[in-house]
């Protein structure tokens, strides 16, 4: 392969160490740590295995996890009323509602009783606004967490043509709306994007959110592209790895690329939070 | 020309027809009309004949409309406050704050403070999400309008390629995602997008929302592409006209295209308002 890698493992990394020095500091101003919230409804074993792995980070860099698990019949009102609770708690930072929750609830209300103040994971209304026009608020984790990737590596992403492949509510719009944010020439290719081949073989930039492994084939990607593969199917990537890396300058691995950058990006946040609310530098 | 013209003019006289046996069917049903109340901050001349074409309009079709008119020098609070009270009164349906407003006034509070139930100029962050999610809500009144003229002439829009020329709040951005939620694959170009004529070249759908008379050459759109300019400096189109329409399949003309259909889909958004806020079918 020619391609450079742009390793999620140990950007993540290095943002947790500046993270575990920055937590200590603000906690020697306010005596106090910074605080995240996990909503959980039902018993889904892999959610419960994505919230033990954010509970594990959150106390290796000091941040005071605190997890409310629902049961699965919970309904709307009541998972609405639990983030109401925690909006309303001036010790909470940071505010996360696992998903997916079980059928019965209306994710779209749990979400809005998020106050966007506390919005680390990017999923209200008014954090879409937010990235959209650049005003200030938190980013959905995992499209965050991709920006902080390419600003670490310094990809220029002004006037390049990007291709967003996925439009899903926390990955494909807002990834899309960054980076126009960034002055990059952005393209939405989706299920019903007609020959996806010759969109993706025109961009200087490629995030794969698709969700569906080996969608893009390694010979569509352009000779120099950047790629950054958000694929979650089965731990594999949207993107055929091998013939990619031959071709593209820069690429994420599957795994170690962009899912290490999404738990970075919401613990980033959550300190930010922190700060913010306390009206700290 | 060979291209076929999208008449906004002819079209939003339709709708502002239907909508007069509309609303004059709901007032027999609740003894009410539809109220649309619009607040505009000083004297700006231009503003001012705005808001006095959509008050005619109004009158037009049986909405009722009040005028709030601020001075010049208010504050943000004091727009706020306005905005705030006309939310909270139940015989309001639609609220639309005039643009611009004098630079001390932040548009992005007064905004907020519109009630999403009745933001029928889709302003709102929640309006935002509402058309990059197709929730419930209102859509921008400009890209909604184009929308509707594109459903009246059955310009199909999934998978095919569409560009936004333009980036703005209420207009670029929104337009994008709204044809996004019908199935289109969309590239946003905007001012530091490189080689801004091979992107036009490309797609089957233009839409110039960029506010620079010409900038989009006649010669660059594909021949039988379809064409929606909503150009608006100088009542001067982005797109050259002549050149463009010897190529499109069909083309709006600037004025008499987007302009139109920008207050019938404010009107008819009011009108949907009254019958949601109160019930009827």
């Amino acid at each position: 392969m020619s391609a450079q890698i742009l390793d999620g493992n140990a950007t993540a990394k290095a943002i947790l160490n500046d993270l575990i020095a920055e937590v200590s500091r603000l906690s020697e101003q306010t005596g106090k740590r910074p605080v995240l919230a996990t909503v959980i409804v039902g018993d889904d074993p892999a959610s419960h295995t994505y919230v033990k792995m954010k509970v594990n980070r959150c106390r290796k860099v000091g941040i005071e996890p605190r997890q409310i698990t629902l049961p699965a019949e919970s309904s709307t009102e009541q998972v609405v009323s639990e983030v109401r609770k925690l909006s309303e708690d001036d010790s909470v930072d940071g505010i996360l509602v696992q998903h997916p929750a079980p059928a019965q609830v209306d994710e779209k209300q749990v979400f809005e009783a998020i106050d966007p103040d506390k919005d680390v994971d990017g999923v209200t209304a008014g954090s879409l606004a937010a990235m959209a026009f650049k005003e200030q608020g938190f980013r959905s984790a995992t499209p965050g967490g991709i920006m902080r990737l390419f600003e670490e590596y310094g990809i220029e992403l002004a006037g390049r043509h990007t291709i967003v492949v996925g439009r899903s509510r926390i990955l494909g719009i807002p990834m899309g709306l960054l980076l126009l944010a960034e002055n990059a020439t952005v393209t939405y290719c989706h299920s019903k994007t007609v020959d996806l081949k010759d969109h993706v073989s025109q961009a200087d930039i490629v995030v794969a959110a698709a969700g569906q492994p080996g969608l893009i084939a390694g010979d569509w990607i352009k000779t120099g592209a950047v790629v950054a593969d958000a694929g979650y199917a089965d731990n594999a990537g949207d993107v055929e790895f091998d013939v990619a890396a031959d071709r593209a300058a820069w690429i994420t691995p599957v795994p170690g690329g962009v899912g290490p950058m999404t738990i970075a990006c919401l613990l980033e946040q959550t300190v930010e939070s922190h700060r913010r609310r306390h009206g700290l530098d």
